[in-house]
């Protein structure tokens, strides 16, 4: 007779929970159960994921680590891309343009102004914007294949996923990651919990991890396309805005952005909207329909920074095993196979 | 050589429309494109379908054409929970009282009145309650097995089974039904439009029928759990005021509710929310977990509902045939599949 | 010793409510209470006062019980600007616009295209533009001194008034026009109510005005000042939008907008607010401060309109008269003096 | 001849702001200017006056200089009442309950708990809480006679007053305090900046002052009235909440509360709101109706706390003085008569 499988509850139903679920439960090792206070579908402003663009656009400019994150989610997402049309994920060309202003920037999005980035080689049909191909107004850019995220499908799809694996995924709150040990589907206290919290790890008892702070980015979603996705290394707007497109599989294009640290304001800023449309045209004139962008909505996400970058480690509590895997600010998304990865190996490590 | 597969656009990208989309492209007789002024992962006032609860709860009382709309649904959803776990549908039981001062009504819910309703040998495990399992508040009542549909996971689902038949679903907005002849993915005009636009149907240029109007829902989402899904056919609160329970697969449980026809009020009314929880509680007191209701959202819907009941039915148009399939009211999901059905054949008497 | 004074409740706390309220109170001869389901201060879409822009700009064509309405309104508002700057109504220049293609229409607001309006020897500097002071897309226009109201700060003023005269104004809700006779705030019924519930006449028991509906309305408010007040005949954009600007004293700037019939979407539509930037920045464009605009808010209203004009009449129920007094549509403000006077005679007639 | 009066602009319109500039402009001595990002009539998360209860309640316990501030603003609102009931303040009763377990603690409002506390000679009619007129659940409870403000009548008529005075108030954003010096409507430049930007002031440039914190609040305006003013020392639901209910003029009830420092989210907690709904019902059992309660709204507000309290202090920069008014937290309409008469004091210590 085999002994049960050992039990894992997963807290948080962003994409670095869901994935990480995903993943466990791959294994066929773990009984494992998902509850979140907000589960996709839901939205509200301290559940990120279902604001985000998304894509794949690694800004990583050294650590070795952060790229082997990025790495395997690419390698996922080609994948899911040739095999699981349904997920919501498709290929999309990306082209990245570096004004003069910031060929000396040292910043979060570092690896944005990389000539030649770490991931040239991964990536199909990379290569460098000849002067033809080069707006007057850049100094230099690259293009390359790329992959963007239509999340309204996407989040649900890996609900649904762990549904056919029997994964219980359920809304409950917890105000300490101790309660999350009670929390399973079966009502058996678990062995280990894995910390999806994200921005909530900075609330969460027992965590209350002063590091994460809130990277406030807003939107504007339409309905025109894009003949790819864009992004431009900086603006003469603000230092903390941004310029860039992505054209959602069948969900229409997100326009951005900003990257606000410390800003916790959920409302969509009027005047800031307005100079997003304004860039965004200013880089892809196309995206208008005769003479016209449409608008379905304004949107605020408070992407989960983290000082120093994500936390994925694990640690013993009195409870059991709790492993983190939280902070990826906006790289949620395209780490997010990579990061899960590493939690399974650390799940591995302390449960096995 | 074979000729191309006639092109359709489909209107609309609630569940009627994608159901519809669905059930065409399935034929492998079409090439079919999604339009939608609103994608599934968009919340609006004007696009109802993700704020219903969902389930099947039939309320036909005579009508041949609706019985069979509901029954074809309720069969594909019976498959549906065999087959494919992760489309976010779940078996449950059904429980319906019936209060004294009900008895004789005759109203819009009239099936939901009938001691021996037409489903009875439809629905597995029928039966009536006795003495001993009917609280005493009310004269008699009915249990029975039906769904309920988390649709923060169905509808996203029923897009990726469009992706995965290579759909086209897109986010586009017309204001006259002639312009969606010009709306399919290839760019060539098509054959047949049809018309899911639901409430919308009010306002579309080429449709406006009048006979369209509001049946506004409001509900309270919790986390808490419910062990079945319930109705009572009436509340001393307000004629147009219902009560109703249903716990989604792990999206928490609606607490409903109302049918306010004519009423375009899209914000929650506060006090209407405590009447609610307080009828819900009355019926099912195990709602809470440790004396706490966990309210998640207080939601607002406004039904489609329609003056003689839905339209299915095609029309000849300047630019081709419409085929119309709105209107259903309450009943937009348990009728999903029939109708999508009617559509189909009406479909293959105008273009086949 | 001297008879009590008749008590009147005024249903409805919006402009037409409070200053129907203050004017029957004036006369010293009625022991007055206003309700309303919301109070200035309250923002609800139910609740249409304090959407308004507003100003003074009269669109009546040849109706002279409308006339007198504007022009009363006019007379007291010029006493205010002299008397009571704290009420916060200013005197600005108001220019008016025709477009070739608009001077033969015939619409709700035909006042607006007379090369001389009835209000020209009302107006002070009222003069029709000469071709140098015409921009070229105009086929003529006017221009004569009138008045911006911020309500935010005269809806507030004028219930400080009423509490100066000892008037309560409280929040109620009634569901039928006869509880509103219980409703005065001596707990006394009373012998007369004033019905100024505005739209909200199309759904209250007793009354179910269906000739009451909503004039929707979109507008955005700025920081930036604008010279005069502007309005255009018309639009190239849709039939429904107009273009307006009014500069509030000390409130920003109001740009308008629209008036959909039937339209009850309480939500801003994100592309109309592009197409009104846009239409005001033509007119306009010294609004921009070194090239920006400043945008606090964007706003929807839902004008009371009603079919065959506002209804000012006296009807006698069991629980005593009841004297109406809504359904104003877009002048709510410009008329609101005028039509309290209508209504003080009504009242007198039938109480005294 | 004279030489020209001082200019000064006050930055920020809310009480604190609009308190100022009317003590300042009453002077006689300045030409004043009030710019803010929002004014009286807007709701936005920063900007916290128009969300606030409010009353008089000091809890300060052994500070002088916040004495001395809740003293003078107690004698100006006696002095309101009285002369300008238009002012929307009224007088009302207030009864202040201590739990046996809160007998101990010391908190930010620790002089809540004090059986006499230092306004004991000063307000009305003091006294402690007999036996009898204790609830038993309480260990002890004062009652005496204070003030309620009306706010949505409160503010506008500030605005009102400074209008009749001449003095400008518009809305204009600034990012740096410098800009505030080219702010005066004369478009002269200014000696002195008045800093009332309240939480902002933890974001402006040129002052940032990361000791300002939000100290969330939550609450349930009601139309139902209560008979007094309510608080009590605590609650058993959380350490961050409370419990009080205050009855505006005329604006319906104030249901309260909570006070989370640190926490930004601007959106109402649904199942605060029933905490909160609860706990007001058992305090103040009549506040129901008929058994109702009658809702209008679901508010949020984030107090502007500073660590080490309140700071009112000039600074010289380079542009001229600025005098710091910002930081009462949940004193800020208690306490605006005096903090706006010590910078009165400082500004005349500066410019004259």
């Amino acid at each position: 007779m085999s002994s049960p499988k050992p039990k894992i509850v997963v807290l948080g139903a962003g994409v670095a929970g869901l994935t990480t679920a995903l993943e466990l439960a791959r294994t066929g090792l773990y009984d494992v159960s998902v509850i979140g206070k907000y589960l996709p579908g839901d939205y509200d402003i301290e559940y990120t994921s279902p604001w985000a663009g998304a894509n794949w656009m690694s800004f990583v400019k050294d650590d070795e680590q952060l790229k082997t994150y990025d790495r395997m989610t690419f390698e996922e997402f080609t994948r899911l891309v040739k095999e699981q049309p349904e997920a919501g994920i498709w290929s999309q060309k990306c082209i990245q343009y570096v004004r003069e202003e910031d060929l000396e920037k040292t910043s979060l999005l570092g690896g944005l102004l990389d000539p030649r980035p770490w991931f040239a080689d991964l990536t199909p049909n990379f290569k460098r914007l000849s002067k033809d191909e080069l707006p007057q107004e850049y100094s230099r850019g690259i293009s390359y294949d790329s992959f963007c995220i239509n999340l309204q499908i996407y989040l649900p799809w890996l609900v649904s996923q762990l549904l056919k694996l029997g994964v219980s995924v359920r809304s409950r709150t917890v105000s300490h990651i101790s309660e999350a040990f009670k929390s399973h589907a079966s009502g058996v206290p678990v062995q280990a919990v894995i910390n999806c919290t994200g921005l909530m790890a900075s609330k969460l008892g027992g965590v209350m991890d002063e590091k994460v702070i809130p990277g406030r980015g807003q939107t504007v979603l339409v309905r025109n396309h894009a003949p790819a996705m864009y992004s431009v290394s900086g603006t003469s707007d603000a230092d903390d805005e941004m310029t860039y497109i992505m054209s959602r599989p069948g969900g229409g294009t997100i326009l951005g952005g900003c990257y606000q640290l410390g800003n916790w304001n959920g409302v969509p800023d009027p005047n800031m909207a307005q100079r997003i449309i304004k860039r965004c045209l200013q880089i892809c004139p196309q995206l208008e329909d005769e003479g016209k962008l449409d608008i379905i909505k304004h949107n605020v996400g408070l992407r989960p920074s983290r000082i120093g970058g994500p936390r994925v480690e694990k640690e013993k509590f009195e409870d059991g095993w709790v492993v983190h895997n939280y902070g990826a600010g906006g790289a949620g998304y395209q780490s997010s196979y990579g990061m899960a990865a590493h939690v399974v190996q650390l799940v591995a490590e302390a449960l096995l």
